[in-house]
């Protein structure tokens, strides 16, 4: 085969190249256009949002005259993490991967971790204490996120810690946070008081549940490959359906007659604790660890939130510590057996760094915040909003 | 032309074929990646879940202090109806065809059949109850859907019923389901007792019925090839504009007044005649579906329901006879002026099964329940619940 | 080089073509397959239609002891205008280009147009005045957006107007023809009436509020190109935080007490205004544009409503002058110094064109609304509703 030949061989080379790269493009998903994929991830992101604001919102409409405080705070706490977040990433100090909607995905999910911080305090914060709340929150998020995921000081390593839906890093991180907060806060005066439940509210956190329900699955897979998503999306599903039913289960076995709270709260802990594996574990695993989350965050609930207030004299408004808090810490640990061939050292190291950052943050911000003042009254919106409610 | 040439003409026809293939890919919407797809069918699961909990449930909320139960009720038998379904179908006896996507699509209409049957008992049944219904109702929605869908025991070929929304297999069959468990079940005693609304519910219902209004068009064109979806969901919405124009000027000539309940439920009535046809009708039929099936549904819940109670000595809690019952069968005949070509035995065929199938089952349904207890005090959910509502 | 080289090259050529042709499919947006288009689209398009019913329906949900009147008008006033816009658009008068989907989403935007419109008279009128107020709106609103947007009468060049999310021709069209309306309705006795908030209804109206809220990037985003859709989105976002925080802060310095009316309306006012300029604005644009619209909208509902009602004698119900009106045409503005090389002419010639014919035409449909009655007493919808409202 002379020189010529060779080179009238390049065409063929070239079209053979074409056709396989064609090929590819309709096979595999990583291929698909940069637009199809953000579109993709932006679907999640409202869904997301409607999570944030609808779900988070009104499932916090619970305390006594306190409506519209909870649905105002809850405005202003997204309101004040999303930009924060946004122009943190904008700085390149935590790394500034990611296209435009994936770090709005990422922004959304430190301030879920706000909103869910912010349940163990609900009702003993003013609205300006909500808002330097989430400007104190948010760098303590994303110093975490940056160690753990990020590879920050080198103390994890990029990938050791897998935690698809943020069981680890957000949900633990906001409850355990928010735990440090009420911890320092409470005084005396306030753990004698009561905060007391309005019963008129059960169908306004029931709405805010079946919100968070409706939506979760998004929230779980809004990172994941778009190749990955149908198998992680049932995954969180089947889990979701575990847990609501143990909660109904667990709920009559305990306190002989259905709580609302519980069910409003602790069905949605399968998927706080599906997070980690949601995109690895087997349907029967995800419905495993939903019912074994959902009895669990239940029992808290119904047995243990009295008790930690005497215990650890701390009063945990939402009773973030049952359905976010322990049920976070089990995903993520849920994922050791599921996952073959991970870095189980890793994997363990970021699970403590999250807990000691986000514990002692929250300690410290919790000494913070009564420099805008400390109430020591019952609480009603009334102090702070125009007109009585009802 | 020598040996050489037709050798060296390859690469030239290769690279022919790969434009075309690539060309092609572009043009053809089959062609679109499976993924694709996926997310497509994903988005409108969403929609469906949402349908699911927070449409049927907050619809049901009207049942005088049965706020909780019916809210609880919605969120268990959707917890226990979706993975049962998947597990049926992962055992491979009624078929295992379809993505993982679609068979949760699948599994969802099952949930709103048995939410519709639900409807018919609502306020009659406690928790446990609603348990069992939800497990023996899925195994008679699966098998006659394999009758009738998925041409088992031969009974009808497949593809001959067109049911693209499901007024028949999911609409018809719930409510006809739930009739047959409301005739067993309903005693003296029960048919003497009212089961008064709760004024105050108003809101809750309205809202309940605009999430089912806004969502069901992709609970429609879940199904739906992508380069038939633009027409279908128009048709939809034209549908539910009709039912909903057409229910307001009934409701007000037959009873003077507006009926917030009319509103609220015949409104809907349109998205359930329109399944069928969803896919095929002209936009003129669509919204003359719409406007038949809303005035006949409105006439049902303000002339028929009070006789209906009289003739069948039935009481059907959320008249689910007047609203997925009559207009499913509608949609299920309007097919056949509308689609060419199709085969008309097989379809009617079709229909009388699932009426057959839905009230034999249901009647042996109706009968198994009771062994849980049945209810002849007025009912209120503080029986199950703690705490008092309002 | 001979003729046969040249010859055997050919298939070279056509190889890389065929390359470049793939790589070309997979980097641009402009190639994704219309049924992709088009479920993009569909996707904003439900999230436009839970904005128009739940979003807007609910928001409304604050007149006292109009709680079901303003939930069934919204259902009428959707019901109605969807299929005249898609009516008048088969018609082809006013221009028929786009796809199915585009036009349905065209038909919300009247309908959303209609819906600021309503609630400038929102509880002096009866359901019928609803219907007949959307058939005359219709019209109008199409002859503004052939008009405008169409280069109808050659009056402003096709491209000349920038408002892709509709700050000119859906919000401030729509808030000063409800403007008009009012004007010429509103009579000595009406004007002498309080319409009283309901303040039980807070929270519906914080949920209509958060509906609006959380689905606005899809309502800005709907006919943007996909490549464009990631930046506008979060244009959207970051300027509802904006107006968000400065609608607390506002509220708080010029009443002393946060008004939750204050929040619940103003906290919009951003995504009212980043409408025309979202597609083109820098982040920090569109926050700042959003905290101004957000304070100026506060401003107005705190302190010139009332002066508006004395000086103009006219009751703008739900406020719509403050809310969609004065920001709406912030927005319009806000075009100027943002997008370089444009037709300012034409685009201030658009945005005349708009107040003119939304303010002639409102008051023309306001003369012609009471020959259907005029309401001289405080309004109840048990007029109108069978069964007190609570």
């Amino acid at each position: 085969m002379n020189l010529r030949k060779i080179l009238w061989s390049i065409p063929a080379i070239i079209a053979l190249m074409g056709i396989t790269t064609a090929a590819f493009a309709q096979e595999t998903s990583n291929a698909l256009p940069e637009t199809v994929i953000a579109d993709q991830q932006y679907n999640k992101a409202i869904h997301i949002m409607a999570m944030l604001l609808i779900g988070f919102g009104f499932l916090m409409v619970f305390v006594r005259k306190y409506g519209r405080s909870a649905l105002t705070a809850t405005f202003l706490l997204v309101s004040i993490s999303l930009p924060l977040y946004l122009l943190g990433k904008s700085t390149g100090l935590a790394g500034n991967e990611g296209s435009e909607i994936e770090r709005l995905l990422f922004a959304e999910f430190a301030a879920a971790s706000l909103l869910i911080a912010a349940g163990a305090v609900l009702g003993r914060l003013k609205m300006p204490q909500y808002l330097l709340l989430g400007l104190l929150f948010v760098p303590f998020y994303m110093l975490n996120e940056w160690i753990v995921l990020g590879g920050g000081f080198g103390l994890v390593p990029v990938g050791a810690v897998v935690d698809t839906g943020g069981s680890i890093v957000i949900h633990a991180f906001g409850a355990i946070f928010g735990l440090g907060v009420a911890l320092t806060m409470t005084t005396k005066q306030e753990f004698e008081k009561v905060i007391e439940a309005d019963a008129t509210s059960d169908r306004y956190s029931m709405l805010g549940s079946m919100v968070l329900w409706v939506f979760w699955p998004s929230f779980c897979a809004a990172i994941v490959p778009p190749e990955e998503v149908p198998h992680t999306v049932v995954n969180v599903i089947l889990a979701l359906c575990g847990s609501t039913l143990i909660t109904y289960l667990t709920s009559v076995s305990l306190r002989k007659k259905i709580s609302i709270a519980d069910i409003a709260n602790a069905a949605l802990a399968g998927g706080v604790a599906i997070g980690s594996s949601c995109a690895y574990a087997s349907h029967s695993m995800a419905i495993i660890i939903g019912m074994l989350a959902g009895g669990i965050s239940t029992f808290g609930f119904a047995i243990i939130q009295s008790r930690q207030q005497k215990w650890m004299r701390v009063i945990d408004t939402c009773g973030v510590t049952n359905l976010h808090g322990i049920p976070g810490l089990i995903g993520g640990f849920a994922v050791l057996p599921i996952v073959k061939g991970m870095n189980i050292g890793g994997h363990i190291t970021g699970i403590g760094i999250t807990v000691a950052v986000a514990f002692i943050s929250g300690l410290l911000v919790g000494k913070v915040l009564p420099i805008l003042g400390r109430k020591t009254e019952p609480y009603e919106d009334a102090e702070e909003f125009l007109d009585a409610e009802e």
